[in-house]
């Protein structure tokens, strides 16, 4: 059994889409079980509509929820031990789920896992993990916005954390890691960058492939398996990709209406464009892997449907089901243990020169 | 007479394109005379071809080139007062040409654009500025590349001179500011935007209208006509926006291969297709404006086809044509005066108060 623990409240929709979300979920994950954290009012006549989830779930009663708007710290402050987000969280801590879905405020979620399950140890921040159809295959992004700025420490544990994430929903052997950045030669303050990139190439790792420096147009073209960046960039990264996506959309769509033969030609062409919106949904893809955290929490967007809502559910499955947990801190602990080997040898001192 | 140093030799392909550029560019002109700079041996076969050139057109013979791949401070070493680059820079120094274009490497054409013609007096860095294909007009974005990381006083500059550079090539009054940022609250280390945001609220000025802060994805809306950020976001927000436009162009054709009726619907549907392709085609806009210097420099992309190039030239020609350099100083000016006094009225206190 998966125990999944889901913030019922969250989202823009609350439990009109969290709920369907679970039950689309359900059917797919054949050993799920839901604990459901929310409003007494708002939660019970939605279950209802869903018999099916009775069997597979239990409904907690809490006292309130954190809204959409309320500040980390204030939500942090007032829901702790009280709001629905917090009980999901807590039920991770607590070993009564195995991971924890919100559709919620992203720095609330954050702020209460971070203060909830703490960082694995010698971790120093979390970073979220989003996961970017490419022209290849999928690959995973981080931080997408958790962390503003980064160490090189930090960018070198979410490439660790990445490749485990990557190695446990793909099934793979070997994973590919690339550094964002620019490409201008000699830029300043991209010394953490630098510093990181010497730790990858100079630590071998086994599973984990360093591939260098990429530009933001390799994202898309799949170039590296895991795109490590600090939270800032990436989440501009992502929301540029978004916008970008839905503007020529849009454009698409006004330029197929623009005469009688280019409608009709759409109409010839609309399974094509049906695969086309499933290659670069990133609703399909919806769930951000908060990472770095004694626990599995995923972030799913605040405005999705109950379908997109399944996607982050089914993502938070699969980590369990995957032991994504057990691999990060394994593969985090051994990292550390030869990043040490390796500065001890050099010193930092190396690094520092190596960057000039 | 609107007089372009051009750094003929600049780019993957040298004087084949750039002068042929210039051949494109010389027809939509009316008032253009180029002063080229490059190696005899290169560019004299080229320019025969081009006799129409000969009446609009110097040839300066120059020593050496700079390559694509010299790291800046080098290039700078060896260049200064060889190079092709070099002379097309100093050409501007020397009022012998009212802008330069060129396709070269564009840490070297920065670091010697920077030594060559110096800031305008009380701006800190130079920014360069891109024009950004949205749903509704082009937006400016800035800065793209130039400098990594800024401080609230650049931000705030890199606001007024692209507002100027706005209204120069749209001929418009008003203009609608925004300052790139993540949309998590209460995050760390985005002090100097938040800064910055207070004083382009608090200081009014005429022409320049601070619309607060937008998210990645706002940027394709057009949702405002100068999107301000520093380098290094700036750089990644363009390059991801050209990845997931080729990334989405290449799964529309194989989409549109997939099946003989979207063959058929893609033969019918060929003028949307086109129509969608200049909408979104970056090269359309090929070339960023390096803002903030005593003279106007603009940066095409390297890989720039001969057309392409023709629009860095159209720009450089426009911005001289619009008297852009006269409006940026007079405005930085201004602003600076303005701004003076509101933070001796209120003291930096207020700012970093009111940031907490």
């Amino acid at each position: 059994m998966i125990r999944i623990s889901v913030d019922v409240m969250g989202g823009d929709y609350g439990p009109e889409v969290t709920i369907a979300g679970a039950a689309i979920a359900q059917k797919h994950l054949p050993k799920v079980h839901f604990l459901f954290y929310g409003i007494d009012e708002a939660v019970e006549p939605v279950l209802k509509k869903y018999p099916d989830l009775l069997s597979v779930s239990h409904f907690y009663a809490t006292e309130s929820y954190t809204r959409m708007d309320e500040k980390p710290s204030q939500a942090l402050r007032v829901g702790r031990g009280k709001s629905s987000m917090w009980h999901a969280i807590e039920a991770v801590k607590n070993g009564e789920a195995d991971s924890c879905v919100s559709a919620g405020n992203t720095g609330a979620l954050m702020a209460m896992s971070y203060f909830c399950l703490k960082m694995i140890a010698e971790t120093e921040r979390p970073g979220i993990a989003g996961i970017w159809p490419t022209l290849r295959n999928d690959s995973i992004v981080l931080d997408i916005g958790a962390t503003i700025g980064a160490s090189a420490n930090q960018l070198v544990d979410f490439a660790v954390m990445g490749a485990s994430m990557f190695r446990s929903l793909y099934n793979v052997e070997k994973t590919t890691i690339g550094l964002l950045n620019v490409g201008v030669e000699e830029v300043k303050g991209l010394d953490e960058i630098k510093k990181a990139g010497i730790i990858l190439s100079k630590v071998q790792f086994e599973g984990l492939e360093y591939k260098g420096f990429i530009e933001g147009n390799d994202i898309g073209k799949g170039m590296v398996d895991v795109v490590v960046t600090e939270g800032f960039s990436g989440n501009i990264a992502l929301k540029v990709a978004e916008g970008t996506a839905q503007q020529i959309s849009e454009l698409l769509k006004s330029a197929m209406r623009s005469s009688i033969f280019s409608r009709f030609g759409y109409l010839l062409s609309q399974s094509a464009f049906r695969k086309l919106k499933q290659k670069i949904d990133l609703d399909r893809v919806n769930g951000g892997v908060l990472l770095g955290l004694n626990g599995i929490v995923v972030k799913s967007h605040g405005s999705a449907s109950a379908s997109d809502f399944s996607s982050a559910i089914r993502i938070g499955y699969e980590m369990v089901n995957n032991e994504l947990l057990k691999k990060i801190i394994t593969d985090l602990q051994c990292f550390h243990e030869k990043k040490a080997i390796f500065l001890n040898n050099k010193g930092e001192s190396v690094i520092d020169k190596e960057t000039i």
